[in-house]
């Protein structure tokens, strides 16, 4: 932990608290006080003390044995988020009649540095299973609501996903730039965006953006479904409904202003 | 500010990060930074300093104009609470289920310190308007959720509870002690809790108890409707079945672990 102690010389306070908190992840739920230090860097005696802090707050809660987990503080702020809790809160009800006239999963996400985030998910029970979970990322170009909020991102975006490389997660993935400028060419020429087990074999999406007041796209809402021998044209239309229906509530609701523009990943966690 | 700058002498930084994440609320989504310096009393200076920090992070972002509002990266670590985020997804398909069977608003609290806290909403869309909305609290006396979660909470949070003062919201409140008691008693019982009209006029609440594996509760799930001519009796068959099928879920869950008791308001928000 001496190499961890001098790592951090310097270091301001809220990086330590940043590190400790972003050590949580899907994968890593819930930390021991040596998993935190040993992820973080920190010394021990650090990590527990700032630990200590944050579970006196309710940003983290102890586990039962000895590990910490984040807390119902951090949730509830978290639900103030405008790109996310504002933004679900009215896109939710036009997603439950997306499922109520599909009975596939119906997934909201919006973009955040070169990612897609899943801000909300309906899991049709009967449909396929996704890889899409709420609060998770998948990448722009493999995906429906990806290439949705890919295509109407400023340019800087699109050079930091080629930058980035297209990984190839199927033998259907978009894998070159050219093809990739032409299918977000006809994303934003149609109003919509279609992947075809491009980022997972068995799956199809569907998707359609979700705008703001000043025509600005938000989010992007999609229908997802088994491959089979389906038309998957015919399901744009209802796609496009709930999509449409979601944006003039959002822009009728007062005050909701949408994303600032970020780009690139080096800014998602750049602490 | 200088006032500010002298109360907080000798605090720690990460109480002054928490009391900047504290200042936004329900009703203050997006704060100046004069705001900020006002709420939480610290130097401008300061509170710039901390919020560039943090907007850097992702756990704030700036808001068109000149404001600032809670970022995707607290919404992100958010999902990740167990309390919340795991919870309403594994009861989430339940209340679709129960939403689609009676078309009224369905509701999953967790007790967070002395009050219900609302972890996910679904609003029927004829259905009677609700004062709970996600990340919102009630208090546990006056709600069908909160006298589930307060019947099978340990016995110093109803003296807590208690301690606080039943407060009366409309002329059908329970506002004595030993009134609050035969009806905690009767929901331990008979397994179903009522609320006629108790937290605001026209609204009607039936709710039971969602379990984990030790058959601890660990949340409250609830049908809301318009109060009328009708016996609310009938409700609880679909109310409780939908809890239990939640609650069986839940326990097949791997790794999903109740709350820490956590009781008083003392300790909710104590920094």
């Amino acid at each position: 932990m001496a190499g961890g102690s001098t790592q951090w010389q310097g270091r301001s306070v809220i990086s330590k608290v940043v590190s400790l908190l972003d050590a949580f992840g899907p994968s890593t739920p819930e930390l021991s006080l040596s998993d935190l230090a040993r992820i973080t860097g920190l010394p021990v005696s650090t990590t527990y003390r700032l630990a200590a802090e944050l579970v006196e707050w309710g940003g983290l809660e102890r586990a039962d044995g000895a590990g910490y987990r984040i807390g119902m503080r951090l949730w509830e702020l978290g639900t103030l988020a405008p790109r996310a809790g504002t933004l679900r809160t009215v896109a939710l009800p036009f997603m439950q009649d997306l499922y109520e006239a599909t009975r596939e999963n119906v997934h909201l996400a919006v973009r955040d540095g070169i990612e897609a985030l899943y801000v909300e998910t309906i899991a049709g029970r009967g449909s396929v299973r996704t890889r899409s979970r709420r609060g998770g990322r998948l990448p722009l170009h493999a995906t429906g609501v990806g290439k949705v909020l890919l295509a109407h991102a400023p340019p800087d975006v699109l050079h930091a996903v080629l930058d980035a490389g297209l990984h190839r997660y199927t033998p259907h993935t978009i894998s070159t730039p050219g093809h990739l400028r032409r299918a977000l060419a006809d994303v934003r020429r149609t109003g919509i965006a279609y992947a075809r087990e491009e980022m997972s074999g068995g799956s199809l999406s569907v998707a359609a953006p979700v705008t703001a007041a000043d025509g600005v796209v938000v989010a992007a809402l999609a229908v997802v479904r088994r491959s089979g021998r389906v038309d998957l044209r015919r399901l744009a239309p209802a796609v496009r409904t709930a999509a449409l229906s979601a944006s003039r509530a959002l822009q009728e609701r007062a005050g909701w202003a949408p994303a600032p523009s970020r780009t690139g990943e080096a800014t998602i966690h750049s602490h």
